[in-house]
């Protein structure tokens, strides 16, 4: 019985050239994370839902993931329990794991379990799907890889200008101009306590933080929306639409909070991450961003944001500052600061502005026809000749019709074909045939390992 | 509240030294396969339960992680099902997805869903975690990478003598020394058909399969019990015993197979690749082996295996011919052959060899001390031109205790550290320690990414 095969909504295939172009995306911010002093580690895909719960809010409970009990799943269920249908207590009778959300818990978890052996401060990066029961839509998977970095049991805010140039190294080898946007969450403490509204700055950022999409007056009529007093509102313009270079921002913000020592501190840090980061240079603008608040209930420092200049496209790297990362594991006061590639935008943008390195998508270098048995009892020495000398190397496993062996070499974009027949045998040489120019010459072996390695 | 916190039995962290190690494996592997023009594909770790279901047998049907639906997964249950409490289907109204349980039955998939797009011959390598629900036991684990190469849409045999010499190729990469075992499943119907016991082919193959194990008097009685003739038996004493070179051992069986269409056709199959491999050269030995048969009920052609000569450890590598991989999803005809490097196994043995190169381990290769702002000031720029020289650096972040600060140093087997306090920077240099020999040297930053990259 035939089925006609299809995959969960919301989930990818990758074929060989996605696979190309996003294996040179990892690895290129694989090998900058390393260059850093970043160390790679893995977690497994399915963790205990005891892990997960409550950490995502009562949304995410909602799209993790989870796995059925193996065995006899039912045994633990009461006839009670089964008719009175309440999915949330029943899955929590069904199911112990879940698929893993984000890799920032896992992360967590990890510190706590392996505490003993950890070095700290721990720098380590991570590079694994996570999936999420999210309604699929475009440019929004259920499956898809976080690429993250972050450094635990670490105050120092060089940990903060590290990572911006990480950010400027990556960008820089993928040819992408970017903007780096930076804020600080004490300053934006220090704001809602000199404007008298300190209890309302979860409010207040929010609408802020949309002042991009929906304009200055919506904001404004969002926050007293909020019960944000008119004087308060008043009080916020100046600081909201502050323009100017970030020594003239930092300048006016440390005025108005000069009342709040949280603020203040938001700002020497700031001035500090800065000052530094003109010390070992960046070749994208960094622009202090008093609007930027970024998951806030999360982060306690340091919050940053990339966007690319040349394409349209949301946030495509992002990160912060957090003080209490494993509290909820039993470790407390451990500090850390973290940042995410996100690696399907990245794609995008690359794609857009056609920056795929030429070898980074090319697979095979040259394609040996095959022209029968004998032909083929010739060429299998240089074939493995030339692939000792690092050239990846084919040879068409079947004697098929010219055409479709020319085909094959055309489809997977080798740029090299080797035809020896007779006449390249009976002169112990081989006849290789540029794709591109359409070329032919006869050469040796070693000739050929020459031309095809430049 | 405080949990402590654990990860589902049978699955793993990999912390930074097991993924460096994990990392050169699975970079060794893929390098070769790109060498033989194969591509690197991935499937959704989550494929639909009509995919997976009745592809691995009843015990396999039950060893997959099941995904229980999102949203309200009671609605499409009825009261009655519920108070039925049938697992098995209760599972089938509960989940619609599950987890992959291999790396072949997506591909397989994969090639029917694309089947417009691909080039055929295909050659694909696919890595990646595959899950199943066992019984955890030492070696054994619920989340498990697999590392395979397949070619589907040619019938040559040239595929096989390639895979071969692949896997020769990586495991003289890795400095281990095999065995390569080949058998065919055409050779083994023949002997089965010689032997007047065609019917019984599968319970002949499982039991001689056990001689290494068990020997030959008990697989005599386990071919008794199953019902083989006395006679049957006594003719396959001499086959099973075969000794000599691969070409006596052809000889023998291709006179024994004489009555046998499809017997002498493996011998055939078997002589082309030997011959082949000849012509193309060896470095670890290849062996003919008529009692190996592999998942029999799989293959129909060629069947290998791979062991470590220099430390037990079971079968490392495995692969062979099959015929009819797609046809379960409506594309019938293709033929395939493919290898499977168990990565976990390889693991084991480069540790228990100690095999792996030091620089696959090693990541930071200098630090620089923190001895306080200043200093750090002073420090910045040398690296970040240690970094753009592609050295992997790092600056402590916290200005540390000495001992605290040397004591990361050791402990992530960094092998320079660089100390610049007073003298250094009125001198404009940087004291370089060789953490080996202990030897300190005053030197500029250029001398210094020349001694460190040497």
């Amino acid at each position: 019985m035939a089925q006609k095969p299809s995959i969960p909504k919301g989930t990818r295939d990758f074929g060989p050239e996605e696979m190309a172009k996003r294996n040179y995306i990892f690895n290129t911010i694989k090998d900058v994370y390393a260059l850093y002093g970043f160390q790679q580690i893995e977690t497994p895909a399915m963790e205990t839902l005891q892990t997960l719960m409550g950490k995502y809010g009562e949304e995410g409970d909602k799209l993790l993931f989870k796995i059925l009990n193996s065995g006899d799943y039912l045994n633990k269920v009461t006839d009670e329990e089964l008719s009175e249908r309440n999915p949330l207590h029943l899955a929590s009778k069904l199911c112990e794991k879940g698929l893993r959300y984000d890799l920032t818990v896992p992360f967590a978890r990890y510190v706590v379990m392996h505490r003993e052996e950890l070095q700290l401060p721990f720098k380590r990066y991570q590079i694994q799907p996570v999936w999420r029961a999210d309604r699929p839509q475009k440019g929004r998977y259920r499956e898809f890889y976080q690429c993250d970095a972050d450094v635990v049991g670490s105050d120092s805010l060089l940990n903060e200008v590290e990572l911006m140039q990480i950010v400027d190294t990556v960008f820089t080898k993928f040819g992408v101009r970017v903007q780096i946007k930076i804020n600080n969450r004490k300053i934006l403490t220090g704001i809602a306590e000199v404007i008298g509204e300190a209890d309302k700055i979860v409010d207040i950022t929010v609408a802020i933080d949309k002042l991009d999409k929906i304009g200055l007056d919506n904001v404004n009529a969002e926050l007293k929306a909020d019960g944000i007093s008119d004087e308060a509102i008043e009080k916020l313009q100046p600081i909201i639409s502050l323009e100017g270079t970030n020594e003239d921002k930092l300048n006016t913000i440390a005025k108005v909070l000069e009342g709040s020592d949280v603020g203040l501190k938001g700002v020497e840090e700031t001035k500090f991450i800065l000052d530094t980061l003109k010390v070992t240079g960046l070749n994208n603008e960094i622009q202090l961003d008093l609007t930027l608040a970024r998951g806030l209930n999360y982060y306690t420092g340091a919050i940053f944001e990339v966007k690319a200049l040349d394409t349209p496209m949301g946030s495509i790297t992002g990160g912060g500052r957090y003080d209490n990362l494993t509290g909820i594991f039993g470790m407390p006061g451990l500090s850390g600061v973290g940042i995410s590639f996100g690696a399907d935008r990245i794609y995008d943008v690359l794609n857009a502005l056609d920056l795929y390195p030429k070898e980074a998508v090319n697979a095979t270098q040259v394609l040996f026809i095959n022209f029968g048995e004998k032909e083929t009892a010739y060429c299998l020495p240089f074939v493995a000749k030339a692939r000792k000398a690092g050239i990846r190397t084919e040879i068409f496993p079947d004697k098929a019709k010219m055409k479709k062996q020319m085909g094959y070499a055309n489809a997977k974009n080798i740029p090299y074909v080797v035809l020896a027949g007779e006449n390249e045998i009976n002169e112990g040489k081989l006849m290789l045939k540029d794709m591109q120019t359409g070329e032919q010459t006869l050469i040796t072996i070693d000739e050929l390992i020459a031309t095809v390695s430049k």
